[in-house]
């Protein structure tokens, strides 16, 4: 932006100083000065070096460049180590420090842990992703090939982020995996909390509109459609009318389960048995067997006929 | 891209002249040669000046150096009214030549009043973003900490971008909210009107496939989730049969409402009575008086279980 | 991303090599090395070229440079096209050598084919979205200038790109029509199939969360909400259990149909009559004639009042 102004731009001062004292009193923005908090933005690069990691020449940072086969991956799987770990680093200390944290200490050995602990289980990530691939490329009819599932389908990418994020949350990294699910939310319209636990073979179709909560544990081949939640019935109140974090609260899917657009399965009692099928528009909140056919018997709708010109 | 071209590809001049010529017929094309109107680019660019502004450090442009505490915040602030003033005068250059309007006639001095007049607004723009902030702090069971509502929750974003893009709209100013409101809508999936009035303590949860039409007025502390619509029920036309611009035909929400996942609330006569709770799913076309619980009796759906394996 | 490691990172190469080994056994990443693939953002920057190509100084690439008029609109078209090209001939051969494509054979030649064809279709595409423009005006009340649509309506941008790719499907390019339909699904949360076909004068408002499937044919001057999904209602399955992929499994629509918000209709042999209007939230799997009105008998919901305070 250029730094010539208009001569009246000064006399905005007073109304901006304004502005920033009510950021002043924000805690967040107050408590944020001092830290070198990693942005939006560098999470996200940091997200797509991994993506990147996992899909060499398919998706992420430089997919051309690593598509033709000249780069020097090892060298841009440790970037991406690096820049993982100076996001942790700050972000640990910020809530170390700012939310009494204690279970940390030593942020920087936590980071190392973590980036450890990540890159471990990286391989077994890259199998998971694997299934889910194929388990799109046989659900759907319009799929032409994998390498179209990779590049182009929605779910697959969600679910990639996903599994990324989910990993960094076993790793208890505070702030860092909603950000990454968040911004594979903004991509795709699908809404997984990085909590949530997701077996192998898990294939979203469309997936504008999916809601997947945070206490959510879903089998392996789980197949959902577009506009689906797996969401909470209620929340507990603690006895100062607080809602009550962390607890139990969305349903559990069992293997082989099909969920057609639009159905609404809440609770944290809620059971859907293995090899279920959940059709459209179903709002469920209570426990199905394993084999279950649920429907809505859909009201026929009216017609009004008028035949014309 | 390259400037080295494919000998044939000079053959393709003739087809490129007809679609040319079809563009040419165009009034938005025709008409905008001889204006350097702002690209949605820069549009955005401009938003996000503002945004780190009201969020420094959290959200925005240059969130990184901003967060470091290291910035001159007056000049960031001194450059996103100029960006902005510079957006608004050949917007209103456009509007007032090509389409007649005659009602601010000094472009520069129309668009001086407009930065002025947002400048002055900002600090209550600011308190009242932190109290949604706090509102989604408090509602969301899985919410760890504010920053992480200010840095990754998409309900924050879109109201933030509303209540920026409702203050340009006050101000009369065309073309430039709307861009604004749509980009927080492609980012989020929520569709805000930047007619709308919305109060303070606003929260959207998860957000995707809302849509707040123009005439809405929405009172303080409403809560409203995933896919909820509050919509026109029907557009009244003129005795050429267009439609009639500018007439109230969205509800208003009192204070203190909670609106589930999916509900569809239509009707500019339509008032939802303040601390009211609507279901999920629940189609509703008239007014309800306050405290109301509103509530589909949900089509128990049919389970059909045949035990295997 | 900065080159200076910390020393413990260089520890985690076996790590690495074993995500590495999974990527291998990846059919499509395996069979990526020695293709020079576009990646999803070369594409979309293609894309961006011919957006802007069909609307100067509104969309697309260098939109504030051709608004001002100072450039070289036949340049810009020539770098489009010599990018189009230079993207297909690679995912052209990708197909030929590994799914043992045979019907081109001679990729450079197919490629030049398709970037003619698609040129000879420019005009007639242009055409057709003016139309889409003025249906976009025509019908929302807040619409407040045919720019404002060009420059901000989701509606708008999707049609845009559904009509660019489903040319390249008509010319049979693999992979790059459904990367460019995805981009617009993810800006939008429209999800319209490449293959779909979509008559002149289509308007979709707000947008999130619609459907569109493969085998679609929409008629002119049809007009759909948010949330509407034209989809499959089952898939056929070969001897061995596989999904039959080709067939004819999504509606059809004639001209002059409005699909208000959340209708859900289904099956290759649906066929909504011309001038038929279906309300919001209907589930539809058989045809309607002509001038049908359809709507659900919507459930009344329960209002429980309680007046208080």
């Amino acid at each position: 932006m250029k730094r010539e102004f208009e001569p009246w731009i000064k006399d905005l001062e007073p109304d901006w100083q304004s502005v920033f004292d009510v950021c002043s009193r924000c805690p967040v923005v107050a408590s944020a000065r001092g830290f070198r908090l990693p942005a939006q933005s560098t999470i996200v690069e940091v997200l797509n070096g991994i993506v990147g990691m996992l899909f060499p020449g398919c998706l992420g940072r430089d997919a051309q460049r690593t598509f033709a086969g000249d780069h020097d991956g090892l060298l841009d799987a440790s970037e991406t180590a690096q820049a993982l770990y100076s996001c942790i680093v700050p972000v640990a200390k910020y809530y170390c420090e700012l939310d009494k944290c204690e279970f940390c200490g030593d942020c920087e050995k936590f980071a190392r842990k973590v980036v450890e602990d990540f890159f471990s289980a990286g391989a077994s990530i890259r199998e998971a992703l694997q299934l889910d691939v194929q388990a799109a490329y046989e659900g759907d009819p319009a799929a032409t090939s994998q390498l179209e599932v990779v590049m182009s389908y929605p779910g697959l990418y969600a679910i990639t982020v996903h599994r990324i994020a989910h990993q960094l949350v076993k790793s208890k990294v505070p702030l860092i995996p909603r950000v990454m699910s968040e911004h594979a939310h903004s991509k795709t319209g699908i809404d997984i909390h990085p909590g949530a636990q997701i077996g192998s073979g898990f294939f979203i179709d469309h997936g504008t509109g999916v809601v997947i909560g945070e206490t959510c544990v879903i089998g392996q081949n789980v197949k959902i459609y577009q506009g689906v939640t797996l969401g909470a019935l209620s929340f507990a109140k603690d006895e100062d009318g607080n809602l009550v974090k962390g607890v139990k609260r969305h349903p559990n899917v069992e293997d082989g389960v099909i969920i057609y657009a639009g159905a609404t399965i809440l609770g944290g009692d809620t059971v859907i048995g293995h090899n279920s099928v959940i059709g459209g528009n179903v709002w469920l909140i209570h426990s199905v067997p394993p084999y279950s056919k649920v429907y809505n018997a859909q009201p026929a709708p009216v017609v009004r006929t008028k035949e014309g010109s």
